[in-house]
């Protein structure tokens, strides 16, 4: 399958690789029951998401098109859109709107996150000599030798700044915000945010099967790994679309919450006492929104009700 | 050893871990004697650049200090520190200088270069399973497993972006400058920067003993990973100086030669044919120069004395 049409599967349902089935011998399916509740009918806004997510596709088909050199930009196409989906790309941009700023605004953000996402997601997945097999996790296609998926994933990641830089993506912007967005971002994505994650992932990784589950760990890597990179999406549509710094922080609060259900549900996590955590943690993500416009917040809060629904179907 | 007594040994004398020693059954020594013409006596502008590498060590220091948690920033620093030396960073702040700019100016992204181009090495050297030996290159001493310096360099990557992009470090620039030195920065790092040049370099690694030297593949490396660093380094530090574009250019071509002639030299290579090349890029580098201020560019064309200077003692 080339990468166009895999990116087309990705893109046609915005969610589909992002969950797992759930067990139905696992106790989710009661639980599930009652959050149905919770999640409201939302077809039209799936649409708003399919939208968004077109945006960014065709973003970063235009930034990384195939094109001589092959030997560079057909790996870098490839990777790019064969990393399962994040939710925090298309936040990125549903900020920006919500506080007022054009879609297009946090475009260039919002493929620089896809992409550091999708280098991390490579370079986690390279078979370094003494990286430890797990089993909690899917086993990744390499379409590429380790030493091109390595380098491939060194090339995506100074792109993204370079997407995030050029004047020519941002002209409504000034080069302050960009300039903010930038050390959002690389903090984000840096040492203490998603690579802190994988740090915390690969520790729990060696030592699988020989401790029981460590619940600080899988709130820890949920943390860093998905809501740090939700929590800055967020801030920076809400940065780039022009907001208050207290719409920011709300919206950092908000992507905060929403990338860390992202990040249990991904994990396959079920049982009551996570449920209970997600359920939690959604009620915290809609208060962040109480002062938004109402209208707009239905939309950006499908998100949530989405990562439900598509657990409990 | 500890990074930091590492790091004393590298600043200490700032070449002297850039070259390996001359064969004296090689055709280079009666080349040698020629050149030695060619170096001026330069120990006053030794200082300069011992000065300039102190300004980017402090830098980086104070950026990444060994402070908890220890499992991020004691890797990090270590490997920043135990990458070898490249002229590059040394170069960004010359060129700065050149133009009329202050020093300090320049310091962040000379601080960022030498942690991409330490990064770009840590990367370079892990035990990917199916990387090549090589048998031209020399053996890296890992301190850490290669996961960790996997991550470590994911991590040093965003940092150097945030480094750029922090506003208290750039007081004296205007983002606009700030923005552009991340693209030429970006692209000089990327996939078709250093990345490309560690792509050929690792075709040649896998070929290596199995075809005769290879000239094209030589001048490639060296452009991609070498020249293009230090031309990106000496365009930055013009367009940080506020220099004109013309000032601009040329310094990014004098980078290109001096960066070529370190690679080289850093290879090994001492031939008649490659000393005859890399007299010709010296001649090319010191053309560019001569619409500067004489007094400034003595200094500034010392680096690539010194480089000569260095193989011929």
């Amino acid at each position: 399958m080339d990468a166009g049409a895999l990116s087309k599967i990705i893109h046609l349902n915005p969610t589909a690789r992002m969950f797992s089935k759930p067990n139905p011998n696992r106790p989710f399916l009661s639980t599930a029951k009652s959050m149905v509740s919770f999640a409201t009918s939302n077809k039209n806004h799936q649409s708003y998401w399919t939208s968004i997510n077109a945006d960014i596709d065709t973003h970063l088909k235009q930034a990384i098109p195939i094109r001589p050199p092959l030997v560079v930009f057909e790996p870098m196409h490839h990777l790019t859109f064969a990393a399962p989906e994040t939710t925090a790309p298309a936040l990125c941009m549903a900020a920006c709107e919500l506080v007022g700023g054009q879609r297009d605004q946090a475009v260039a953000a919002a493929s620089a996150l896809h992409l550091l996402h999708a280098s991390a997601f490579t370079h986690e997945n390279i078979p370094v000599t003494d990286r430890p097999r797990s089993s909690s996790r899917p086993v990744f296609d390499h379409a590429y030798e380790p030493n091109i998926e390595l380098l491939t994933g060194d090339g995506m990641t100074p792109f993204a700044f370079e997407l995030l830089a050029r004047f020519d993506n941002l002209a409504q912007n000034d080069a302050d915000r960009v300039l903010r967005v930038i050390i959002e971002i690389s903090r984000a994505v840096g040492s203490q945010g998603v690579v802190e994650g994988q740090y915390n992932e690969l520790r729990y990784d060696e030592s699988n099967g020989k401790k029981s589950f460590n619940a600080a760990w899988l709130d820890n890597v949920c943390r860093k790994k998905d809501g740090e990179l939700h929590a800055c999406a967020a801030a920076c549509g809400a940065i780039l679309g022009g907001g208050s710094e207290e719409e920011m922080e709300k919206l950092r609060r908000y992507g905060l919450y929403v990338g860390m259900i992202e990040g249990i549900f991904n994990r396959g996590e079920r049982n009551e006492k996570w449920l209970q955590k997600v359920n939690e943690l959604k009620n915290l993500a809609l208060k962040e929104l109480k002062d938004f416009n109402q209208e707009k917040v239905k939309k950006i809060f499908s998100l949530v009700e989405n990562k439900f629904n598509n657990v409990c179907v």
